[in-house]
């Protein structure tokens, strides 16, 4: 199958408690796809500026990602975040946002990549998300997510969007925001009636519950003792779930779009690969730790993950 | 095996968003013993006033709780505790606590109650779990749980008896209260290296984290929709944890108290009972919902907890 992944593509500075890295590699599209591109390879729409290194895009280029989606705008700089961990990592402040005209970017999908089948829609104002997804006239399944500032202030552009997609990835404050309910199973279920058939509750270090049809999922994240920098910890999960999801689903065997099914099997393999996956990302600054470690590693942490819940083997 | 539980049982009237309940049954050593009585049977060490109802006593009783060791106060009324629990749960307010001369009671182990094998000393000062400890002279495992107020009021106390039990119960904010660790798995460890070789964090709605010799779990909570009343959460979890294991150990395997060794399986097992019945009291004020439920009940759960955790079949 082939996977698409829209989103940001970004140059960080983040401060945290256990140090600093001045301009790295950054943005969810950045996270999801090299995470993802371990499984299957990634097809990417985003867009640099001028000041983008050549480093960064031949790191995906090595890494199975498909580049050619990618718009470098030569008049402008790279969409730039600048951000602080505080209080041991239970605060997160945004210091400064330079969009150098990020904000007027509207991503298209090009010809080549018409018959993508995995869409995965990083965070976004839900309307371009939504233009994307129009333009993904083949996708069996596609899968979002969003963040706070879009719940608050475009609701009801947001809520038009979660009726088309398959999938939600979003995190356990923000369920709890975009649907009034304080307890998180009553939230997911909320917005598992807004449309997605399947909605991912990201709880960082408290793992992750899932609700699909005919399934409930509680998988506890990697009890990690070196977190260093927790930035793009659920866009990296989201890539090894949904990359995982594609290396293992037949293509073949998908019907219509709204009755595409996925085994519970491997349902419970992709989310602990995802697990496996962020818990890597967050032992460095940026993609640094992804860009250490192969398949085998994620293997041998899935195999923890494992043991944690109480599988004996 | 023969289990023990030392701690305290109350009259408590709880406030919730769901509900009230005004001079319902409480306190650890109750929802403790009612939670391991589904395993095995439980001789208990308390005290009660001249307002305490039969009742209770004999829904214990009934229960496989040994009574004979509960000091009957005809001079004084119960401990009694009112509390209220705000902001969808996320906040519980103390408003009043009446000791009753509950502060001046010093539990002591009767002889007939001298060869108590599994012992739990339920949240109470420390010197005074202290000496109830040294009482037990014939224990092999003693599981100790404590609370926020002690460790800042007493905690070179509870130090000293860290560095004599078998395994600590305990919240995962006091945990990082007590270590100054703000990261869990640190946390952890640190209290380790106190003394006990099993510490048992507890992270409510996100299940809990375990360490032991050769031994790291981390076990969802099941993800209920029912909340009523989470009063009791926590010692339900671990009466039903130490019950299990009590039942499934074999105390003719158990060599000197500091050798002794819990098989993982029976270990893994023991969290998940602990995980079922803690799900069920929160269903309910008091011991309300306990009581509507036997094992076959706590054994659905238990495979509830298995499949949300993956397993396949």
């Amino acid at each position: 199958m082939n996977m698409l992944c829209v989103g940001t593509l970004a140059i960080d500075s983040v401060e945290t408690p256990a140090g600093n890295r001045e301009r790295v590699l950054g943005g969810s599209a950045s996270y999801f796809a090299y995470a993802a591109g371990f499984y299957t390879p990634v097809r990417l729409i985003g867009r640099t500026g001028n000041d983008w290194p050549e480093d960064y895009t031949r790191s995906f280029q090595n890494h199975r990602v498909d580049w050619r989606g990618v718009t470098s705008d030569s008049q402008a700089k790279s969409y730039f975040w600048r951000g602080r961990y505080l209080q041991d990592y239970q605060d997160r402040q945004t210091l400064e946002i330079q969009m150098h005209g990020f904000d007027r970017y509207r991503p298209s999908v090009p010809d080549f990549y018409a018959d993508s089948e995995i869409v995965f829609l990083a965070a976004a104002i839900p309307t371009v998300q939504h233009q994307v997804l129009e333009q993904c006239t083949r996708a069996k399944l596609v899968f979002a997510d969003t963040v706070d500032m879009w719940i608050d202030t475009t609701r009801s552009e947001l809520l038009e969007l979660l009726a088309k997609i398959d999938g939600l990835f979003i995190n356990d404050i923000e369920a709890k925001q975009l649907t009034g309910k304080s307890n998180y199973v009553q939230a997911a279920r909320s917005i598992q009636a807004m449309g997605p058939r399947w909605v991912i509750l990201k709880k960082g270090e408290h793992g992750c519950f899932v609700l699909g049809p005919d399934l409930m999922l509680a998988i506890p994240a990697y009890p990690s003792d070196r977190l260093i920098d927790p930035t793009g910890a659920g866009d990296s999960f989201a890539g090894g779930l949904l990359g995982h999801l594609c290396e293992n689903m037949d293509s073949e065997v998908l019907g219509e779009r709204s009755a595409v099914a996925i085994d519970r099997r491997v349902f419970v393999q992709a989310v602990k690969h995802g697990t496996a996956v962020a818990s890597y990302t967050i032992e460095s600054f940026s993609i640094e730790r992804l860009q250490q470690i192969n398949r085998e590693d994620i293997e041998k942490r899935v195999a923890q993950i494992d043991s944690l819940m109480g599988h004996c083997g």
